[in-house]
């Protein structure tokens, strides 16, 4: 496994896999990796001949009390994980790398990004889309990976890439969960035991959604009942909103809407989502 | 040669070309096409062996009250243009083929976009980065080619293309005038012939503002004669500009400096440009 830190490096790299007939795959993260991360890489194995990994903490997309400075970095073991995992090529360059003094593009997805997380966190999606799309210029893939635990963040990259008629395929990847539920994330290393317990009611609200909107139970009964429910354990709830999953939109009908969740055990701010039974 | 109306047809014969081991160049145009093109044209030849051309009236970077539908237009004449100067596509597209249903994605560029142009025309830089982003990804060229009488939007589609990690490279032109002087614009066609006499000031200006910086005057005192000259002439001034060519900030050295003009002859806006004499 090769680990490049220069954009160069890596692009040379998928050149010379191209070159050798491969399909390229491109699994941006933050690193700091789990076993969603790991679902991905395999994801990627699977349809393409050499897999490249980003690891980039991208402070474009945090927030000025966001917690950039914080975020949980491990290279070492993420490098282990990416080698036993069959990673071909770890990109992991500095922020000057990737934004160099007079650095002054960004990129926009208007619709698609103004509920949920983008309206919780403004400029948030105008860092992920910027930096998605110089790593997908960088790299070249023919495929890239995202976890369907940022259900938006997809939508927002896919549509993106359609937009701008990138040649990229845009696939995502179904969330992956500890054994009781809790959803992947590389934040879940800041809860303590207690907050670890009261985040297990973001994954077991959407069970409970499900079931009410299988026994016929409208939206707004839907959304107030989980809001309750995340509040009795003390979880402060950013939002909780059941959308159409291709526009985002409010919608009526629960059945095959994405239910999708944000909320803060502690301070940390954790999602989750699912598509309701139909 | 080949015209292309739909984006698979011409990066299919871009992808063909490649695979030939051409190397592969794009003059983006908004069509009515004069000398100045065809020289873009004749540049694209030197240094690549496949020569797209693509005529599209892009909507999203006029302004409202801009000429966007009255924007000349003469397709068998351009078609025949290309086919004497070599080109080897056309790729003309309609509006929808650019911006489908949905379409929600665009790219900003800070800072060099706030000044002249970018300062008259709200949103006209963005609209031109985003459809330019779009063809180089459609066609996915070795090389782009751009005229320099437009210097400040060469000067943004550098920023994009290095911002973005772009594979492209961006290719500037100098400008080709009409032997008198009259920098070469599909926008002359709108002039009345007083209003051609009249437009023969800015590139005069230039030139006297040249003269001026030779014997030693400051940026304010030749902006300011610009200005008046021109308004003798019957040109409403939009800006006269001396500014750094690298990051179009003002400068006090007017030698070597970009001196850029915008004015309306009647109703036609003209831009010109000339880096006075070191």
């Amino acid at each position: 496994m090769e680990i490049c830190s220069s954009i160069n490096g890596v692009r040379e790299l998928a050149q010379k896999a191209r070159a050798g007939a491969k399909r390229i795959a491109l699994v941006p993260t933050m690193g700091f990796l789990h076993e969603g991360h790991i679902s991905l890489v395999k994801g990627a194995q699977k349809s393409c001949g050499f897999v490249a990994l980003s690891i980039f903490v991208n402070p474009t997309q945090f927030g000025p009390s966001e917690d950039f400075s914080r975020y949980p970095r491990d290279f070492e073991r993420d490098a282990r994980l990416c080698r036993e995992a069959g990673v071909d090529v770890i990109f992991a360059p500095e922020a000057k790398e990737i934004y160099p003094e007079g650095f002054s593009t960004s990129v926009h997805v208007e619709g698609l990004t103004a509920p949920l997380c983008g309206a919780s966190r403004p400029g948030h999606f105008d860092g992920v889309c910027t930096v998605v799309l110089k790593l997908l210029n960088i790299v070249s893939p023919d495929e890239a990976f995202f976890g369907e635990k940022d259900f938006q963040q997809l939508a927002v990259i896919k549509r993106m890439a359609k937009d701008l008629n990138l040649a990229c395929e845009i696939t995502g990847m179904p969330i992956v969960r500890e054994p009781d539920g809790l959803a992947m994330s590389s934040r879940n290393a800041y809860l303590s035991p207690g907050e670890r317990e009261n985040a297990l009611s973001l994954s077991r609200s959407l069970l409970l959604a499900d079931e009410m909107a299988a026994k016929g139970a409208g939206t707004g009964e839907i959304e107030a009942s989980t809001a309750s429910y995340l509040a009795e354990n003390s979880i402060r709830v950013d939002y909780v909103s059941i959308l159409d999953p291709a526009t985002l939109q409010q919608t009526n009908s629960p059945r095959g809407a994405l239910m999708a969740l944000a909320g803060f055990a502690g301070k940390t701010r954790l999602i989750d989502n699912r598509i309701l039974t139909r």
